[in-house]
């Protein structure tokens, strides 16, 4: 276990000293990646530069924001928070991301991408406005800079007369190497060709200074110093190279593989049975396209974009962008599929409503990572798409039993005439699956009980499957139903079944998902919901099981109301 | 009424006969704009450049998509429509914005800023893939052009290897002026001290032509042209200067105040309470912060930008960067009142989930054109605030039941240790208000009856109360309660009072609303829960009364389903 290095130690090392700790700080941080799972590549990236911003600045007074967070590791280690350091990403230790909460030396919580600008304008605005002097760093990598709020807070330097400084970490990469203009100005800037691009930054009010190797502690402590020195005067952008990976030979030839490390997959993913799906009805269909935001790989597009790269878009971390493409390329004529985890669609909220649903247009949403997603925590649980989904007019949405209904429900897709979106989570069984009529739920279990068990999504009929047999060894029998469609909802079945007592279950914020349809359906005839889902917190980092016991629709807890239920009779 | 004038006739057309029809046009618009209500100095700007766009362009086999869309008033006139735009912005007539489902020559709805971009690339790559050949153009004000959506779009120019063209009408307005580095540059432009910043378009692959002046069709005709030619062998953005509200003086002298016109309201607005509130609170209070998105008039902020401009912060159309502003600025130790229309703040979710909620920060946001909002249409109801925002963690949400209760959440805000959201419409009543306590609903008429209404915010209560009278006149009590905080839903209330049918009533989508939340609440006691809100369609314009009658908690459904109640006893 590394010991904790303090600011004062830093100010005291030479070179050496601050390469070995360098040293020091990448084998724990690969260490502890390779045991609980985490943001490799990325952190390995930054260690020379957090070394450096620790010895030139002095937090937690000056503040830091990084940029959606994951690469916070070695900041964290120089923290205090080394002796804690092996219990990262696991229930109750600490989080993948920054979190005010964890640390004084964590000022804003982070997650998404694009955000740490505009955080660290509005906090450098309150330290002038309270007359307080502090420095404030956004540490923010190329991958993030194509994000549209990236520029929206630029825009606003010059209205908010403030001085903030911005690190652009130049790796190249956002998960998937970035794309795209901006990225063609940074590497004009990185190798020299276009210096004149300066005024891309000198515009919005910034000093720029660069490029300096982040990889190089020689080169980066003046840069970091000039830099401090600028921001007395102004706001300024310090335009670093960094190497995601630098120092591991594996990560450095893969950074978008080792970008993040989980532990062992257990089941099958979700996002491959997609690839395939995709391939096959886009080598029957032309009008079939493909789009993302930054994540081809984990979505499993990858197959997709090798066979058909004409068809194929990756347009950065822009989840906006890529949900307006989508509308345009069908209201255009073709059939595209946006494929986005649960969490980064709420970034494309409107453009959900507006552009895909209130069009009309065929749009097929492939929304992975959807409930409880684990390790990352707060800012990357998929427990709210169907309460932000369901009240959108035109929407059909889709929760597939198990992989096998996934399929059938993708090469159902391309007959519709509206929009729809299928949410899963990463893994799950491949199961069977016959047939398929939209907006009809599928009985799984049917008995002469008063009791039904309507589960939404894999997750949930798998409790729900649990629940039904340790009833039955209990004496009491209850019917399952999988509610794979929870828009429309199957009204038919669920105001012509005659049960009493109705259970739902879903892996999705308790209010205003499917449980709370259901109830509001059903209480003008009396009868009675009771729903099980996730509780009203942010849900914090750790297994998945364990979060769905803590926070989600537990098992026991189903049994008990079962139980209740039928003594009520 | 202006006779139709087609694509030949603008062609066989002589500039002096342009002219004329220019003059026509304006003078329609400004006719229907008098009585209709509606957007005005921008489609006034925009004239000679519509004219000389349908004379260059053949429309609809070309395709123009209209960032925001209600600068498209000469576009429906040139377009088949003069004969309806009478209609215009009434219940069944002509939208004020572009609808596809209203004409061939409307090619992509467009309502909130920054879509145009996207829309026009995924349009135009449809179109490549089909090997069809026609021309796409985005017409985007210099306002859209600071929204973040816009720089994603342009990035992914060289992604999509496509060729588009942008129409940058500059009149250096949002709503308010356009503020920002994007406008700093913009200006040089136009007054040609900055010709090096060309390069902030042609870094994304674009050929910069301009400026030209847009209210000279002489001049516009040519540019036009070039612009056409230059188009096919690359991506075009044609710089255009307009002057808002042209050829009116009183538009041209105060654009911000002409930009949209209303029939005369009745009530009085909660926004101006909004304005002296907030002025009277940050005398006392020096940690009070308020924040826009280019709206500081019509939310009521006026005095308080004149009175504490360093406190006051319009950061142009960018609801995301206001969002993590207003986070940011309470992370810092102020206390940020974040004013935004309902519709827009859907623009903002995943920063009012993350940074504003997930950091469970003191932030108020003040969401003014909450419930249907009216002649805007499908793109401006704000109907989906509640059920988006129920399920987010940490957050209040206050609906008052007048402006006088509205002026009592806004000083309660101030104790506030977490978010804040609080909902109104744009009208009311003053009214009064005495005492209030965070998640407690309040009892506005108390029976010994087995009905009772709950309903949230001003128009419902008043549906209510009329309800509650009519009822009373018809021999059936009824009580009623104002559910002034629908989040914590005051569970002690709902849970102890007794009666077996509860109606609720609310302006926001019937799904994942409120009266959802209540029905789970109460399901599980069997009790019936009947919940009347707004329909699962897109809602179009028209008044507020006659949407609210068709699409939203009708006064004589509620009063039915009283009667039924009653009679089931």
């Amino acid at each position: 276990m590394l010991e904790n290095i303090t600011h004062e130690a830093l100010c005291g090392a030479s070179v050496l000293q601050l390469k070995k700790i360098c040293e020091q700080l990448r084998e724990e941080i690969f260490q502890t990646v390779a045991v609980c799972g985490g943001h490799l590549a990325s952190n390995l990236g930054v260690v020379e530069l957090t070394v450096g911003l620790h010895r030139v600045f002095r937090f937690p007074e000056d503040k830091i924001v990084f940029d959606v967070g994951h690469q916070c590791y070695a900041h964290k280690l120089l923290s205090g928070r080394a002796d804690r350091f092996f219990t990262l990403r696991r229930r109750g230790g600490l989080s993948g991301f920054p979190k005010r909460a964890e640390s004084e030396y964590d000022c804003f919580d982070t997650g998404h991408a694009g955000t740490s600008v505009s955080a660290a304008l509005g906090i450098a605005k309150a330290r002038d406005l309270q007359g307080k002097h502090f420095n404030v760093i956004a540490l923010i990598g190329d991958g993030s800079f194509n994000n549209g709020l990236v520029y929206e807070a630029l825009n606003s330097l010059r209205i908010l007369h403030t001085n903030i400084l911005i690190i652009l970490n130049d790796n190249g990469m956002s998960i998937s190497p970035t794309v795209g203009g901006t990225h063609e100005v940074l590497d004009g800037l990185r190798n020299g060709s276009s210096r004149g691009d300066v005024a891309l930054f000198e515009r919005y009010g910034l000093t720029y200074m660069g490029v300096c190797n982040g990889n190089d502690i020689e080169e980066l402590l003046p840069a970091l110093e000039n830099a401090k020195k600028a921001l007395r005067t102004g706001s300024v952008l310090l335009h670093v190279a960094t190497r995601k990976g630098q120092g591991y030979a594996f990560c450095e030839r893969e950074p978008d593989r080792t970008h993040g490390i989980s532990p062992a997959q257990t089941g099958k993913e979700y996002s491959a049975a997609l690839g395939e799906e995709l391939l096959a009805l886009a080598d029957r269909d032309e009008r079939i396209v493909a789009v993302t935001a930054a994540m081809t790989d984990a979505l499993g597009l990858r197959p997709f974009f090798d066979a058909f790269p004409a068809r194929a878009f990756d347009v950065g971390i822009c989840e906006e962008h890529a949900s307006v493409l989508s509308a345009a390329l069908a209201a255009g004529g073709m059939r595209p599929y946006y494929a986005i985890y649960s969490t980064f669609l709420q970034r494309a909220y409107d453009e959900v409503i507006h552009d895909i649903c209130g069009q009309g247009l065929p749009v097929t949403l492939c929304i992975d990572r959807a409930g409880i997603s684990g390790a990352d925590g707060e800012t990357h649980q998929g427990v709210y798409d169907l309460s932000y989904l369901m009240p959108v007019p035109n929407l059909t949405i889709a929760v597939p039993k198990n992989i096998a209904e996934f399929r059938l429900m993708l090469r159902e897709s391309v007959n519709m005439k509206g929009p729809l979106a299928i949410r899963y989570p990463r893994e799950g069984a491949e199961g069977e699956a016959s047939s398929l009529e939209i907006g009809k739920f599928e009985v799984l279990h049917s008995t002469m009980s008063d009791i039904v068990l309507y589960a939404a999504g894999e997750r949930c009929i798998s409790i729900g499957d649990r629940v039904v047999r340790a009833a039955h060894e209990q004496g009491i029998e209850v019917s399952l139903v999988s509610a794979r469609f929870v828009k429309p909802l199957d009204e038919e079945m669920l105001l012509g079944r005659r049960e009493r007592y109705v259970i739902t279950l879903e892996d999705n914020a308790l209010c205003g998902g499917f449980g709370a349809a259901v109830a509001r359906l059903l209480s003008p005839s009396g009868r009675r919901v009771l729903s099980f889902g996730c509780r009203d917190v942010f849900i914090p980092h750790g297994s998945v099981g364990e979060l769905m016991h803590e926070f989600g629709p537990d098992e026991d807890a189903v049994l008990r109301a079962v139980r209740e239920c039928h003594a009520r009779g």
